[in-house]
């Protein structure tokens, strides 16, 4: 019940705050007998890590893991993967005079009201860091989907105003902002870095494609394939908002404009973004969130201590001007975990008996 | 782990099917010694039951609950409130045409690549009424959280791109399309009224705010408040979208302004939408929600049917043109739930066994 | 969280009290399409029903099952099977003068403590009457196992010191204490009616016998086949313990003993009780389970009032003078969820996407 | 839903293989605020580590543990707390013949039938060395439970037919067996010295007391009291039965013997163990488990291999000739991770509000 694990049949319990020893990840429930490496998921975690480009915090964590346990002779073994990244560019001290005062748009001043007691340093466990383990646990569920044909691909759709025009999709790791459109990332990396150098930050739209999906996946009522990636999304740090396929531009549409209508190759069009009644209907899910500004910046802002007094704050620390870059393989990652989850939960649904034969016998 | 049961602590599961026996609910984990009676709950029911205007479904159902277990002499005992609702005015034969043919936006096709099998009258499950077992059980959780000081509102934002401009929270109730701007009420009856004459129907936004909650709310990393409500309004059928607070202008906002910044009397702004690093700051709750026009219209569409040979379909059956004004109170009901669910998780949390002294003894 | 529910992926709740209006379940996570009818849970609810032989409660209730949702055209849609049945012959006043004293052997003075409150009319939700909505969901189960080629039988082996010598598994269901002994069966019939005659109660012995379940079935590390088992008897009310395989003999023998050993045709002996390490060895799984002298006897006994004043109570009411064989048919509905919880488990651990394919398409 | 989680509100999840780099666990839930040191959790692990005295196996490991998160100056935050213990004295090598071959009583077959695959060094996660994890999330649960007055001993009742005839609390850590009858305790060293230099083993009997519990714990219907400690003691990988007060022996008492009288001081007697309908009494909760001989023995045992050859086997490694000395704090340790599980659930449930204030504020 408490909230550091997600998942009923495929399931992901994270650990660790910023400047604690380390942080990680147990994920359960993990297919036997798959092959994985460190190096695959290693992937996944470079691209999350601090410090990869201009536009990211200079804090260098290598972001290095190492898998515990679960593995056997490269192979899953079916029990619990136990996947941690020990802490090495630690700066407590540097949060020294922000320990006793409340950071606007950080979740110190919540963490304390909630707990009554707050690690400060660099935001403890509401960090991003968090998110290590969770980049981690999503590239198994990847390499479980792979074995199903499901591709999950994420990218920057806008940043601080600047839309992408475009979509190709060869160029999205190819920019320092994982934009779908080249002339836009461009655009987007001077604002960013303008931002950056006046001490400000600033928002974006991040999206996100699932394709190979077979249709009839998730679960109604309460948990619905939309309402699992929903509350996934909404799970990670930044982010203030979803909408699937037309979104909320259907709110202002009419039902003969919105409905998809099917004709023998599947459906004409995708307002409904690839989910109907909780359920995958088999084309492209899409969706896309709403990521706010970075809430740490160097402009002075009014604050109050855990005393109750008002005074002015400035940020300072090792942060992202702009944090979409570094969200867009945390949305990947997620999306990966609710489908594998779901895909289970499915094939629990139909098993009459049929479904696995032990290699033994 | 099959999706029909929503909360840790606060437990709601519901059954039914739209023109089933009946469609009801059990809610576990009610507070004991509460006093409820059934009719604070069927007010609730009456604001989400059809023909309750001109602008909803004529369905006649007088979606009269019936409580048999949980209670005794007028106060909850703390095991599972089982709550009933008949079916009384059930017209399955009208949807025999629609047996083997997948109505365009609704779950039809989706249910049946799922199970494998559907009951086709009236949605089966994916209909509606389903949610009536909700709105009582979010009566109960409205009831507990009354003895906190919490109070939950929902209203029709807008309808088919007719804002409201005004907010007049006691107006709310006195128009059909509970809206809280009465010029605008009587614009999106119209245009409701207008679309119903051509078979068409309207999408809308719903807005919902929380008061009274106190600051601590809300259980990091993956159950954050912001998740859960989202997950939760994500289960409502025809929901496409949720954002908080500044929500999706976020992204086109910079640190300096998004941030709220405090000072002794609290918050001097809300662009967080009371929840930050998923926990309540105490500030007022806002979210609002991206409605899709109903998917039964009368408009001829092209569709395939089980066989998968095309054609063309037209939904007849009982339907509103614009669902807003009746995922109002579902909207409100889910919200308590969560409200409900994470509040007792917080006093689990805390609890160091000097809680409750039982009166006896 | 709160207790009334059951299962990961074949999720039961029950509610309702002995006294109050209706009891029953939600099945959640049951497979679709498979055909079921009333008449086969009757069945099952007829053996654990009250008033079916001299050595029972002589309360009248036909248990008579309705089947509310979930079922379509005869077969199960997937969705929540929900599963009523009213009370008919309740005699609440009965219990007016027990209302203010606690009864031993009892749940009265735990509930009150629990819950500040209770329903004292006929022990409400701590009566043997929930199990019926466990015994309804058991038979679904049961259905379900049946694809698979599980079987699940219990009988008594033991009451009131009298044991049974011989196995004989035809006359189980012939005799109305459900020996598995003929001769036993006669003595025990006697002792429980003599007994009754002076107003006291016996316990006793009941064992299981599940075939059938293929080797590989159970979850490390807490959730095992044999905690899972012991969980869901020990759920039963008057259930006081649980031994599997040899049970507490395998204290004092020794490992040479006690380890069974194997050769080309399987195990040689089951010591084990066919699970090892939490799994099933495919060998037949056994487990006993002993049950308390029912709590409910006329001979006077000393206890306290609400106040804290002693009294003396004499327990009248309607009940079974010993419960063995009214457990029976519940020890079995339990184990069949659990196997069958356990192997949707399986399923989803092993899905790598080819499982099931819808009959569409 | 895999098996390596324990726990609603209080959740505790394992992982590690007994040759695997680390094993350790995460334990989200704690109560924050709380002090606790790592010397507090070491007096446990030492307890159960391996190499303790002449009955325990020779396998030499510290057992040092690492708390990683959830810990700020000394207090617990609420976030999860990660502790690790890394493997030191491994080897696997010494398991390499037996690689291809079940060992009989272990679950090297059960294992490739469930997941197809197996890591077989030193049984890998059916290893005992799992519940050095679950030893330390049980201190940190028993420091938790300290706060409420409620202490929990376990100890060795019996050991190969030797049973502890007195009770002295005192003299349990003073000798090697954990037994409570210091005559007892003497023969059961040479019976186990004697065992185990025929290469031999044997079983026991693990009694356990629960003090200071208030009445009104425990979670009916599923999750009774009672029902949540059978799961969590046959989830102990040795144990095959478990029993409550009086236990096996009620099945041959009548009602007016068994149940327990009331009177102004409390109950007059225990024969339900503390625990009635599911619920604590108040009363002293106490059960016994029945562990079965250690299965690692240097009788030659018939087995087959995994090409389903028969053939002989002999355990060489090192092992506990007898376990229960070394089941002792696993025992208390599951029973203190249940109570605290169940108390916060109590508090979860009587919540109206009141019951946290922020320090802050």
């Amino acid at each position: 019940m408490p909230g550091s694990s997600y998942g009923e049949c495929f399931k992901v319990t994270t650990f660790g705050e910023s400047h604690g020893e380390a942080v990680g990840v147990i994920v359960d429930g993990v297919t036997p007998g798959i092959e994985i490496d460190e190096s695959y998921i290693q992937v996944q975690m470079d691209r999350r890590k601090p410090g990869q480009s201009s536009v990211t915090t200079p804090r260098k964590e290598y972001d290095e893991i190492h898998i515990m346990s679960g593995m056997f002779e490269g192979k899953t073994t079916g029990t619990p993967l136990f996947i941690v990244l020990y802490n090495k560019d630690m700066k407590p001290s540097a949060y020294d005079d922000i320990k006793d005062a409340f950071r606007p748009g950080h979740a110190d001043y919540t963490y304390l009201q909630k707990y009554g007691i707050r690690d400060h340093r660099g935001s403890g466990r509401a960090s991003g860091r968090e998110t290590a383990g969770r980049v981690a646990a999503g590239a198994v569920a990847r390499k479980l989907l792979e074995h199903r044909g499901v591709q999950v691909v994420a990218y920057t759709k806008a940043i601080g105003g600047i839309q992408c025009e475009t979509y190709d999709e060869s160029i999205i790791e190819k920019n320092p902002v994982r934009a779908c459109d080249p002339v836009a990332a461009e655009k987007m990396v001077q604002k960013i870095e303008h931002l950056a150098s006046i001490g400000d930050s600033c928002g974006g739209i991040v999206e996100c494609r699932i394709r190979g999906l077979k249709p009839g996946i998730g679960e109604p009522v309460f948990d619905k394939l939309d309402a699992e990636l929903a509350k996934a999304m909404l799970s990670i740090g930044a982010v203030k908002g979803i909408e699937f396929g037309a979104g909320f531009a259907a709110a202002e549409m009419q039902g003969s404009e919105h409905n998809d209508p099917m004709d023998r190759n599947g459906f004409k069009s995708n307002n409904a973004g690839g989910i109907i009644g909780g359920i995958s209907t088999g084309d492209e899910i899409v969706f896309r969130i709403a990521v706010k500004p970075t809430s740490s910046i160097s402009v002075p802002q009014q604050t109050i201590n855990v005393k109750g007094e008002e005074q002015e704050i400035v940020t300072i620390g090792r942060h992202d001007p702009c944090i979409c870059p570094r969200v867009v393989p945390v949305v990947e990652a997620m999306a990966c975990i609710v489908l594998e989850d779901q895909l289970k939960r499915q094939a629990a649904l139909h098993d009459r008996g049929f479904a696995f034969e032990s290699e033994f016998e």
